[in-house]
Formats: structure tokens, C-alpha cells, sequence
């Protein structure tokens, strides 16, 4: 696909690791990108999300969520594009706004629908938009691509759920000299990592001289949990959304993405990889 | 691993297609529970999460939430044993509810932490928990093996952003006969189910001969997405939870997990699935 045309794809330079060589190369990364929906005047859910599609995805959350039970129910339903958002846009992002007027269904009437400013799947409360400049990770730690490339053999040798169920994600802690401090699992990825980090906090040990790997992706909710916490090394044998990359960028967290087979990508501060 | 010993894991049973034959079979499934964290007497979060580490998990949402800052931040981190919960619980499992009090950090104190009632990856807004007794879908229609190992190939044909990233989930809807009638992408997996289920909502399709197929797990708040919408057939290439496989019994969905090569788990309704 032509990666110009597509609103959510970016272009971003990465350092890739492939069988013992080191070399600067182009990749293309998943946008993310908030978008709120206003339901009858008020904010009903900001939504981490690919942009496209964003009148047909708000419309399907109000209908899949039971608020709306038909297209009839929806009197309006407008995609606010660039310079025309009625009012602030909390998202800082102008058409990242879709409104929508609609009949709603008695079961919606029975919750406080202004209530539901909630996260989607790796989403962000915007009402709690960190400012990153307060958030610098700058450890000066280094790890060795033969560290980085062994890990996700440790983490699925920790996940004794997901070898029996196929059905969780992992999240694991580990040392400059490649040793597993803690795998977790759960059934969200968010949890898992949290299971960890949990686990580090209240055994008192080091953050600055830990690595965290990941099975699910590098978002933007991801990256900014081990920001905040102080993890100089995120990896993913999965990708990263661009958002993600953002925030690793300007927070100093060191992000590796598609760990797998020996290889890895670089997304940000490579200047913690290298020999010990 | 021991299966009964641990707290994660469920057994059900299944019907299995494989290389042609059809069979019942023992299956485990990973465990979905939510868990309500109360920080110093205020609900804080309720986490769709798999059981176990649950003060560690709690513990450690504060953490990477940025609502604490040390260990010595907290005073009191208490997993509430069946039995021992203070009042109600939200819930309406015992067992699931962490009680923590702490110092928080100054930028905690900036938002209102009452309002982070908020679901995880995958997670349930406990406050909206729906009446399942309501929901019923009762079509009649039937697919059919072949049908059903055809759609993961249409689903990744579409997945153009994902080609390009392998950064994104995926969703479609597909009918009895194999053909795709949409394939939506998005960072989130909410989000790509959403996508179609807008897109068949605005298109004012009907939904009782669609079977839906996704590249996430069939988790709670999926199953129920499909549930509430009237889809008949819901699939995935991955896993389903225990309560993924619950809502679909109780709601009347079909379940297929681990749709690959060939090959498929049914988890509940496999009356659906047969020749036509």
C-alpha cells in the first residue's frame, strides 16, 4: 500500500539489529492518536485509535456499547475535520472530534453516560494527560544486543499460563547480565505489566539498571508506564504505534521493537545498546 | 503445570475440528475476573485481570499510574480474602478487591482520582455491567467448517496497516457464504471491532447471518460487544478467557478460538456450525 495516502501510517528512521550487523533503516509504524466522541453535548469516551474511520468507529462504539440500538436512533453523526471543532478539543488535536446526537436506549438512560470517559484497549484518560517534559529517564545503563536477543525465550519460559492456555500476555523484568528477575501474566497486557512493576516496587530492588520485555505492543500507554517508573529499556516482540515511539523519544526510554529470531528495531536512544 | 492449583486457570469443554474430523475435548482457558482497587476509601480502578498477584497488580497500577512513588508511599496494601471484604463489593465476587491507603505523589493530587473508574485492556466498567439475562441472540443460521478455516486469510487480505506495521488487530464481518463484507484495522482490538460494527450499523445490513472474525482474544468485553449487537458467530485466531466463553453460553453467541491452519476450537453454541 502506498504509505503516503494512508492517514495511519508514519514514517520513522530506526537502528535495525539482524544477524550480528547494526544499520540505520526506515521503518513504517501504526498511528495513534485520540479521538473523543461528544454523545448529546458531553463527552462520552476518548478513544486511542488508528485514525480513519472515526465517524464509523464512534458510531460502532455507542451501538456495540448498547447505547444505540439502531442507525435510526442517530440524528447526527458529523467527523469534526480541521479549524471547524465547535469549542476546545481536548485532545489538543484539531479533528480528532466526532459528535454525535442520538436517541438512546433505556438501558443507556440507566448509567450516567458522562461518566463513561473511559480508556479503549491501550488508551489514555486525556483529563490525565501527563505533561512528558516532567518525566526523564536517564540512566546511564548499557545492554548488549546478545542480552536483548535472549530475553523473549526467558519471558515465554516464565508464561506457564499462556503455555497452558494459549490465552495471556507476559511481561518480565530483567538485569544487564540477561537474568529474569520476574515474569507475570495476565490476561491484559496493561495488567501484566503492571504485575511487574508492582513486583519491583514493593521488593525495593534497582529500576534504573532493568529492562522490561513485553508480548504485547509498544503504545503509547505502555511506553508511558515504564517512563514514569523509570525503565531505561522497554522491548516488544511486537511493534510499536507511533505515539508510542513519541513519547519513548522525548522521555528517554530506550524502545526495541520485533525481538524475534535474533533480530530487533531500535525505535529510540539506541545509545543504551551496545557493548557492556 | 498443575492445572488445579492454579488460580488462573479453568478447564471446559469443547468441540474440536481438526483435519476434517469433529470431536469433544478438554480445553483451559485462562481466568478473566474483575478486581476493584480502592486507594484510601475511593474506588480507584476495576480490572478485568487474571487471577493471582493481586495486591502486587494493584500495587503496581499506582505505581505506573503515577499515583505513588516509593514504597514507603503506601501504608497499606490488603488483598481482601474471601469473606473479610469491608461492605459491599462491587464486584459480587469476594476475594476481588484490594484495599490500599497512600501518600500520593503531588501530580496525583492534580486530577481527581474518584473519576479514574476506568477499564483496563479488555476490561468492565462494573458500574455498567449489563443484565445478560437481557441479552439473547437467537439466530438460526448455520456456517460451515470450510467457511469458518477460510476467513483468518480474508482477514488478513484486508489488514493493509498491519501488512504494512504489524502494528494493528483486525476485525470483519463476514457472511454464510465466505464472503468478507468488511475488514476494519486499529491500534486497539476494541476499536477494530468497533469499526465493523459501525460500519454494519450505518450500512443498515442485517446481523443475524454475520459471523465476525478478530486477531484478539475473545475476552469478556468482546464477546459481549458482539453479544449486544446480535451477532451470531464470533471467531478469533487467538484464545478466548473463561469469562469470554460464559457470556457466550449464557448469551447465546457461537465461539470459535484458535482459528488457525485449518483447525478450530468451538466454545459454546456449535450448533451453528455445520452444512448449510
Amino acid at each position: 500500500m502506498d504509505e503516503e495516502e494512508h492517514p495511519g501510517l508514519d514514517r520513522t528512521e530506526i537502528i535495525r539489529y539482524h544477524e550480528g550487523d547494526r544499520y540505520p533503516a526506515d521503518d513504517v509504524v501504526a498511528r495513534e492518536e485520540p479521538l473523543e466522541v461528544r454523545l448529546n453535548g458531553q463527552p462520552l469516551v476518548y478513544l486511542m485509535r488508528l485514525p480513519g474511520d472515526d465517524a464509523v468507529l464512534a458510531a460502532g462504539f455507542c451501538f456495540s456499547e448498547g447505547l444505540i440500538s439502531s442507525r435510526e436512533d442517530i440524528e447526527l453523526l458529523h467527523h469534526c475535520r480541521d479549524g471547524e471543532s465547535p469549542g476546545e478539543v481536548a485532545t489538543g488535536v484539531p479533528g480528532n472530534l466526532v459528535e454525535i446526537k442520538a436517541k438512546l436506549t433505556s438501558g443507556a438512560e440507566r448509567f450516567d453516560v458522562a461518566r463513561v470517559v473511559r480508556t479503549g484497549c491501550g488508551g489514555a484518560d486525556l483529563e490525565r494527560e501527563v505533561d512528558l517534559a516532567g518525566i526523564k529517564v536517564d540512566s546511564d545503563v548499557r545492554f548488549s544486543p546478545e542480552v536483548i536477543t535472549g530475553v523473549p525465550d526467558l519471558l515465554l519460559e516464565g508464561q506457564e499460563v499462556f503455555q497452558a492456555t494459549g490465552g495471556t500476555h507476559g511481561a518480565g523484568l530483567f538485569g544487564v547480565d540477561g537474568r529474569v528477575v520476574v515474569v507475570k501474566e495476565d490476561v491484559g497486557r496493561h495488567n501484566a505489566v503492571d504485575k511487574v512493576l508492582g513486583h519491583l516496587l514493593l521488593s525495593g530492588d534497582s529500576v534504573e539498571d532493568k529492562g522490561l520485555i513485553l508480548s504485547g505492543r509498544l503504545s503509547y500507554e505502555m511506553v508511558l508506564k515504564g517512563a514514569r517508573v523509570g525503565i531505561p529499556l522497554l522491548c516488544s516482540v511486537s511493534a510499536p504505534t507511533a505515539l508510542g515511539v513519541g513519547v519513548g523519544r522525548k522521555t528517554g526510554v530506550t524502545l526495541v521493537g520485533f525481538l524475534r529470531g535474533g533480530s530487533f528495531n531500535v525505535y529510540s536512544h539506541p545509545e543504551r545498546i551496545g557493548g557492556g
